[in-house]
């Protein structure tokens, strides 16, 4: 049977269970919040819904020791409150740094052994320090990361194209947050490179890949939090890995090359990332993928 | 293409909104709120995860001048924050009938011709103001009513005898609200009867239905509003619209008898209502089912 | 991870594992055939739509020994090509017997220890056989049974009073042959009881009941097999025990009072029949239950 | 309501409606086909699943002369039999060529004006010949052409790679038959073009295209016909009409260079191609696609 458990169930976290429960992608489902009268709420809202549903998934409350042997730990913890329009997704990460601490710990005493999927922000620090308390093997620890970045990139050149975002392929790389930049010599639409989208259809490259690496904080503004596109995000992620589908897919995950947690593809599976290949960036890409991972470092030492 | 329109996109509405989306259930999708950073906010939010469905939807914003030619349009507008802790869904009334009335007439401007499934509390008098308003027939409009208390009553029922909600018969009938009852003589699980119930397996008839009547402010306890299960209770009444599946299913609609709309069952297609028909109730439950009546009406009276 | 057997690769196999397959009910699923190019063939067809599918399934052609693992293995072998137009599913005992006979062996080899469902006919004979044979404990084998023939008076039922069939509660007891019958005292529909049906329907009972019952013959004179109602019936059994769902369902199962497998309703979870319970049946339901029981055993004897 | 319809209910047909059915692709189906006997079998069949469905599909039997308002019909008529291993789908031509032209001329009386999805064989002749009976518009016409070859050869690179079909892009282009060809430029899986792939993961890249251009017949050696992967195929194609998506898919649209109908990919949306774009292709490849427009050419003057 499928086990996942989700630590935070704030707006991310309760939009994270809703999808698993409503595609029955698990068989049990554990809620696990430090707000326990809040995730109980939650569970027995989602529970009232059973007599509705297609198929039946056990739903209950927990804590991290109830996590020992779930196949996914999704933590969408995270304190959106701090967060300041237009602002910077490590203000939060003096906050969420001793829960995640915690709830890392408490994981490595249930022996968790399963896949770690971290949407906490900076998802990139804070995937790291994951890694490092539960002293999971570092492919079993991975970030959202990019994969956002880049749904939102396929969302605004589909706009722009007016083609299904489904039928865009491409990357937006690096920090989930101001760092994070369009690779565009991996975008391919409508049989076409970045150079020839801007000759044939007249493409404003930059004001592209502005509007995936700001959307965030459009969604933000209007109602001071996201939670949708993010949940399918981690969620289409937990599919990959509870059905080992060997999917490409840009997470964040640990790069020897940045000593560090970015956003590149990688292959995702059983275990988490299985498989690493590299993209064939050009130099300018390579040098902001390098940008990236510094901007990431500083930021770290500053917000820390 | 089947076209809804959703009104009002709190906590409710914007969850109704994404399980439409992502279980592929309409072909376009309309947003309405007045608060429109936050309904435009929903819409980025939605549209941003487009890549990541395995269909497509088209989601905008719009107006009720836009729901002119949609197929239902699901009322989830409310005033949550008027309610307190154990307190009465007519608290809501004197804030939402204006708003109710300006969305009603601007649908009956727009010569809207389609379903109107009404979430906005207190449920069975908006859906009759609705109604009113709009000028549709009767059958056309309907509410949510006691379709998640029934839900509730088979999740509290599921939860003592360890069986699955799905596998239980039976009714809340009345009021969405406190006068609501369970109509016991319509259960039937394990292949029993309540009294049978009572008798082979130690059932407390009271406490099971008093939890589900008290059910949402359990849920509202502790996160200070429901979305999850009342969502699936509409969009599972939305889909039976849509599909002209002539399902039956208990919803808040017009009874001559009590010359209002309350929840008892009814058939479900393409024009709403489609069939009506008569539970054999016993003496005491045309009693309760009368005395809910009068309750709403003269709640009704009293609150607005 | 999620792990299906299939166990014969047929019209009823194939659809079996197209549904389990375009749903993503498993995780891992392997295809058992003595005709391997077939089982190879279907498999690589399978393979071929992997592109086209929301969801990752790993595919795989089998024998009995790599069903080890499976948390549930389906039995679809038979020989559909003996039966004759309104004739007898016990046509099939003498060919599916040693057939059955070895795939039990092959499983109890491999010391498989999920839950076997079986489709293969005479469904009753063959799922006891398959328990005597793989020496799983009872519950761990269970029949389609009736499932398929209750489906189909409830398609009856639905069509003559014009409610989808999912509106309708009621079972088609006993045999999945000629001495089922439909047990009226369970049937509920638009809130009446058959009695008040034949009254304010004028419904035709026996009429229904013939419709459902032979059925399967209707469906078999015009393609010369039946698949799709039956893959159905299998596969939402196959998901209540992924599930561990505690669903009741209608699945023939080992009943002491006839030493034998028989249709009744049950509760389905993990183990397979997780629970019993017994219906209130009318004394002439009791004697037809009986006598169903006595006709299994009989045409045991004679086509044996 | 999204109504379909399909013309053949043979092998193919009925897996193309059990998909549509199985996942609610649309609330009415109408099955067409001159053998009424088969024809009205499948209905029932389908039908006795409705109560083990999560949602509610009419479903009927009729002629073309009921597909008047449906929004889309798939052709799923042919003469699989006459097709020898390894022999060549131009083999049906003059068999399928009278009864296309009758469906043909009966949508045409009917007024039917949705789009029409070919998958008789040979499609590329077929869908040409649908086009000019019906005298719809040449966009609404696309046949299935290499989208099923297509999958073959990501499923063929995915076994190759040790990768989820889904992450790899490219196409097989030109006719459904002998003398299509993978458009290795077009391909990307791993970040790599296909000679980095023969380079570091010695990819044999004329194995892989053969592999999908014999794909068919390697299914149909064991099982005498193919079903699964092309009713994905065509069903993946009607959702795209019939949410308007918008997306690339590869087709068997007409193509004024080579005044024929020939697979390269489209826009598909609710009219059918609702734009066309040009891949870049090597010069060779370029030279390969006009070879098999002749090819599809000579053989249409040879067989019919």
């Amino acid at each position: 049977m499928r086990k996942i458990g989700i630590v935070g169930i704030g707006h991310v976290g309760s939009t994270v269970a809703h999808l698993i429960i409503s595609q029955g992608l698990a068989d049990e489902l554990i809620l696990v919040d430090k707000n326990t009268a809040k995730r109980d709420s939650e569970v027995l809202d989602f529970r009232d819904a059973a007599s509705l549903l297609p198929h039946h998934v056990h739903i209950a409350s927990g804590t991290p020791a109830d996590l020992a042997d779930a196949d996914v730990v999704i933590s969408a913890l995270g304190h959106i409150d701090l967060i300041e329009p237009g602002g910077d997704r490590f203000t939060e990460l003096r906050a969420n740094t001793p829960e995640v601490q915690q709830v890392g710990q408490a994981l490595h005493r249930a022996r968790f052994n399963g896949v770690l999927i971290v949407i906490s922000n900076p998802v990139d620090v804070i995937t790291g320090i994951y890694q490092q308390v539960t002293g999971l093997p570092a492919n079993q620890v991975f970030g959202t990361g990019t994969y956002l970045d880049t749904a939102r990139l396929k969302r605004s050149l589909g706009d722009a194209l007016n083609v299904d975002p489904r039928s865009i392929q491409g990357y937006m790389l690096g920090e989930h947050g101001d760092s994070q930049f369009a690779a565009w010599s991996t975008v391919r639409v409508l049989g076409q490179k970045a150079d020839e989208l801007v000759t044939n259809y007249h493409l404003d490259l930059d004001a592209v890949a502005n509007d995936a690496r700001v959307g965030g904080f459009t969604v933000f503004s209007g109602k001071k939090y996201t939670n949708f596109a993010i949940a399918h995000a981690a969620v289409s992620l937990a599919q990959l890995v509870l059905s080992d589908a060997h999917n490409e897919a840009i997470v964040s995950h640990y790069d020897a090359r940045f000593a560090g947690y970015i956003s590149t593809p990688a292959i995702i599976g059983r275990s988490g990332v299985v498989a690493n290949f590299e993209l064939t960036l050009t130099a300018d890409e390579q040098r902001a993928l390098q940008q990236s991972a510094n901007a990431i470092a500083e930021k770290t030492a500053a917000y820390l």
